[in-house]
């Protein structure tokens, strides 16, 4: 009788030791996702010009709150609230889900929904009304972003018909993406930038932007290896550290094959784009990270780094869409790509291990189904802010940047 | 009886894997917390003038050297070792300590103090003497903050009366900010600060102030969620997840706020003013951050970012005391707010709890005195050195700048 | 029997949580460690001219990318595949060793092979071609980093010996620094570095310096505690947290040291020179840091901290060597210094501890055999680049930077 007790007394605790463990390294994992949000700031400062640099900080720094504040009240119910239709979440004015909230996981998934907010700062930076890109904001975190996370994330239909995309390939850096790149469209290109031919205008400091993607990869870490959302016993230690592995090798092969293409292309390798194809690396292999071999981590990377290349050459010369940062290129096509290369490379069930198309075609439709998603709720959100508020700073207000009369500070003196 | 030996081994195993955790814990904590340095150097070498960066830079490197070695030979005792009529603990010639010492608290509470002595050089930066700081910083590293630490920490007459100030509100940040308060008064505004009106006189860089802000917040949830010295059991980790959401919620609410205020108050919304709003909410939320809930959280973050911008007008405009990095308002001023605000917010004894009166009168009575201590020590310590070495550079020195002079190196070439 | 098979599964599942921890433990001190890239990014960027930073930049990105595949592909078996004859590891083509790595353990080699191999691009920086430092980097991963690594860590002769170099004075810190030597010294000084007296070229951006070396403060928490490869249990948690104390006590001490020092020499207390104390006393400790006292800590950082001082002026001025960032001084003296110094502090083997000569002995030799290796290849290596691709761009290009004819882009507009 006392052994029994003793025992049982012996399980709660290892039990309790062993969930402990997921706890922080969940939390752990919360902190270098959060630590993300530098990235971007000093990526984004770094490739932009340097008289809307508090603009491009203040942006990055107010989406996180925004983000934080929102994702914690609406967007985490809508997300990941009981599950309706396999559309949306309930919120939890319908149902009170609070109890049942992990808040681990809520802290985790609240520095997500703020990294795919984040992403579109990029694209629409330079020439964005401040107010319009906080309603934005308000939006993105609250309902477009958990809506189509629900679907593949919060028990959804997506997730239903076996859509794989474990860290958010698709759920974060798409959805942010395609949302840029309407923004892009609509507010148009800078002053400047396209007359009769596709000019560069190269951003003020690339210590910065270097800095920027360096912080990114290294918070990268927790957020593919969180993503597991735990780390106790074999199966999940196993798990973590083979997505390190493959996260670390798709970036460095993501910065080694736009190096190498843009020296080609160029003439020279290019530092900008080798940081870019280091994120372009970082994203295409955060769907698959979980499920696919080291070496094809290492040729999703390659993949990834040419596609950069080619992607932002396509999208500034030939569709004249003017991203200041790459951000379409970089979150949305080695988005895209990486979540479709998962019906290739997954050594569960992708087409080169012997799975056929079904994997390959579900993951597809997941990457339309979400684009259409962001695009039209995008598209509508951005009309409405159009004809409201006004998407773009004056062009007097563009020409001397938009930190003085913006802000009413300059970042440098 | 073999049984029994092995349940005996096993529980020995599963108590050592559960302490190593707690241990785990600890000093990844710490090791944010040593990372909130450069948050702090970046801050406020941003915030401040690039003839005078070296020198800010060298403070920062400075205090932290000096910290580490004072705290582990002198503090660390004053504030942990056995208490002494409640004010003080005895020094380790007095009773070897040491081999009761678990190093990951010793390392976790060395960043601590170090923390503390770096927030003094923001309020006298760009006119103090070097040796001046130097002294101040081995002083305030090795007795000033260790004393009243015991007080509240080290088993002294605070933490007897049930004063709550979890991470610090009070232990670390406001003692920083009231012993720079008095420094800021002794050596005297920055010239041509005020020549009848208040002159702004703006930071070089606010890219590196972003960027030391965002790696404040993030070595924050060490700060804040480590305090917890532990990790394992369902009761530690329920804590700390707890304490990570409510540090961020508090961050992003006091961004917001100062956000608003300053576009409310200036017609702009600011990019440093949101910043210090930022850390204005984390150093509120620092005091009860384990004990407020998630809402309490935001409530306290908008009062912080609230506080921060009218405080900061407040100390410049009407007091008319120059703090360059604005570290009063945000350390001082809202690390009161914060440890107060722990007797209303609590939910276990806080007055909108049903808790009365009691714990916030010792919440009052609690910041009184520590603020009393750091002004009253400050003030001798500073006077002291004003007729000994003496506080402040020369006009000249001052005017082209401390790096060349103090330091024989400009920082931009 | 049910008893019986109970306390089996019991057993089974804390021996996994307990391994788990100790996998968590490695990969967060991976992705510390793997952090370290910016902080020697930045370090070497802002101690070097603005007309070189893109090139800088690429190279510390390009390394990590290099290094991150040929170790995985190559390096990590030459270094920890099976024995031969005390010299190498056999290669995977020769024995399959994947199954048996643990992919934590290799994510963490990884991160240390890259940084001996950024450990050269300071010492060569602001006149070498790209090209050249390319192969360089591939070389150096894929062979000659882990073939004297094997000795130390592999199992090899150096090992068996019982020469002790924790976590990597000589193994990491010596290598680079004595190749970096090697291809300073054959690549020669910058135009205009000696010209009848050594001029000083002062770095463009100490901020960025700072910042670089805070991170790497930072970082090697990861490299040295996470060298324990294991944290769970008493004796793990033990030597992790000790490892953590005597890490920052050697880093403060070299940097106070180094401060001091300049202060005395040159009348000033120089910023860039107690930045590099720090490193000195960080790379110092690095070999003994979990065998000698905290208070032997202190003294091989004050020791570290004036060989730095004396160690720059002697290269530049005395041996007229160009090493624009104090490589070989930091990571190559102080590595060499360090290592030795094992010999004397190390409580268990040491002199001073009453462990006679023996392992002093030991330590010597690693340090001369592994130097002999570091710059016997690298000068192989560097005369063959010499007769292929060339080293050293031209007078042209060196005089106008790097960054537009190497890169086609400058890092500031």
């Amino acid at each position: 009788m006392e052994e029994t007790l003793t025992l049982h007394t012996l399980q709660t605790t290892i039990t309790e030791t062993s969930h402990s463990l997921d706890v922080v390294w969940v939390l752990i994992s919360a902190a270098l996702v959060m630590f993300m949000q530098p990235g971007f700031a000093m990526a984004e400062a770094g490739f932009t010009r340097s008289k809307n640099t508090a603009n491009i900080l203040m942006k990055n720094l107010l989406d996180f709150g925004v983000g934080s504040i929102t994702f914690f009240l609406i967007g985490y119910a809508l997300m990941f609230g009981t599950d309706v239709g396999g559309l949306i979440g309930k919120l939890p004015f319908m149902e009170d889900v609070r109890p049942d909230i992990d808040l681990s996981f809520l802290m985790f998934q609240t520095v997500f929904a703020a990294t795919a907010a984040t992403i579109v700062s990029g694209a629409v930076a330079e020439r964005t009304e401040f107010k319009t890109y906080l309603f934005f904001s308000v939006i993105t975190t609250a309902i477009i972003y958990p809506i189509s996370g629900h679907w593949i994330w919060g028990g959804g239909w997506l997730s239903e018909l076996g859509f794989h995309d474990f860290a958010g390939s698709t759920v974060v850096h798409s959805v942010g993406a395609w949302m840029g790149l309407v923004g892009a469209i609509l507010i148009g290109p800078r002053i400047g930038k396209y007359n009769g031919k596709a000019n560069a205008i190269p951003g003020h400091n690339l210590t910065f932007a270097a800095l920027g993607v360096f912080i990114l990869w290294f918070g990268w870490f927790g957020f593919n290896a969180g993503s597991q959302l735990a780390a106790a016993g074999t199966s999940n230690t196993v798990a973590i550290s083979h997505i390190f592995l493959t996260t670390n090798l798709s970036a460095a092969a993501g910065t080694l094959a736009a190096l190498f293409t843009s020296w080609m292309r160029y003439k020279r390798p290019t530092l900008s784009l080798s940081l870019n194809g280091s994120l372009a690396g970082l994203v295409a292999i955060t769907a698959g990270c979980d499920i696919v071999s080291p070496e094809a981590a290492i040729i999703i990377g390659l993949i990834a780094g040419v596609a950069l290349v080619f992607g932002v050459e396509f999208i500034d010369k030939v569709l004249r869409i003017d991203d200041p940062v790459g951000a379409v290129t970089v979150h949305g096509i080695n988005g895209a790509l990486g979540t479709i290369l998962v019906g290739f490379f997954a050594t569960d069930g992708g087409l080169f291990y012997g799975g056929g198309f079904s994997l390959l075609g579900v993951q597809l439709l997941g990457v339309v189904a979400v684009a259409a998603w962001a695009i039209g709720t995008a598209y509508i959100l951005f009309k409405i802010l159009k004809v409201t508020i006004g998407l773009r700073v004056s062009a007097r207000v563009e020409e001397e940047g938009l930190d003085i009369y913006e802000h009413g500070e300059k970042a440098y003196h």
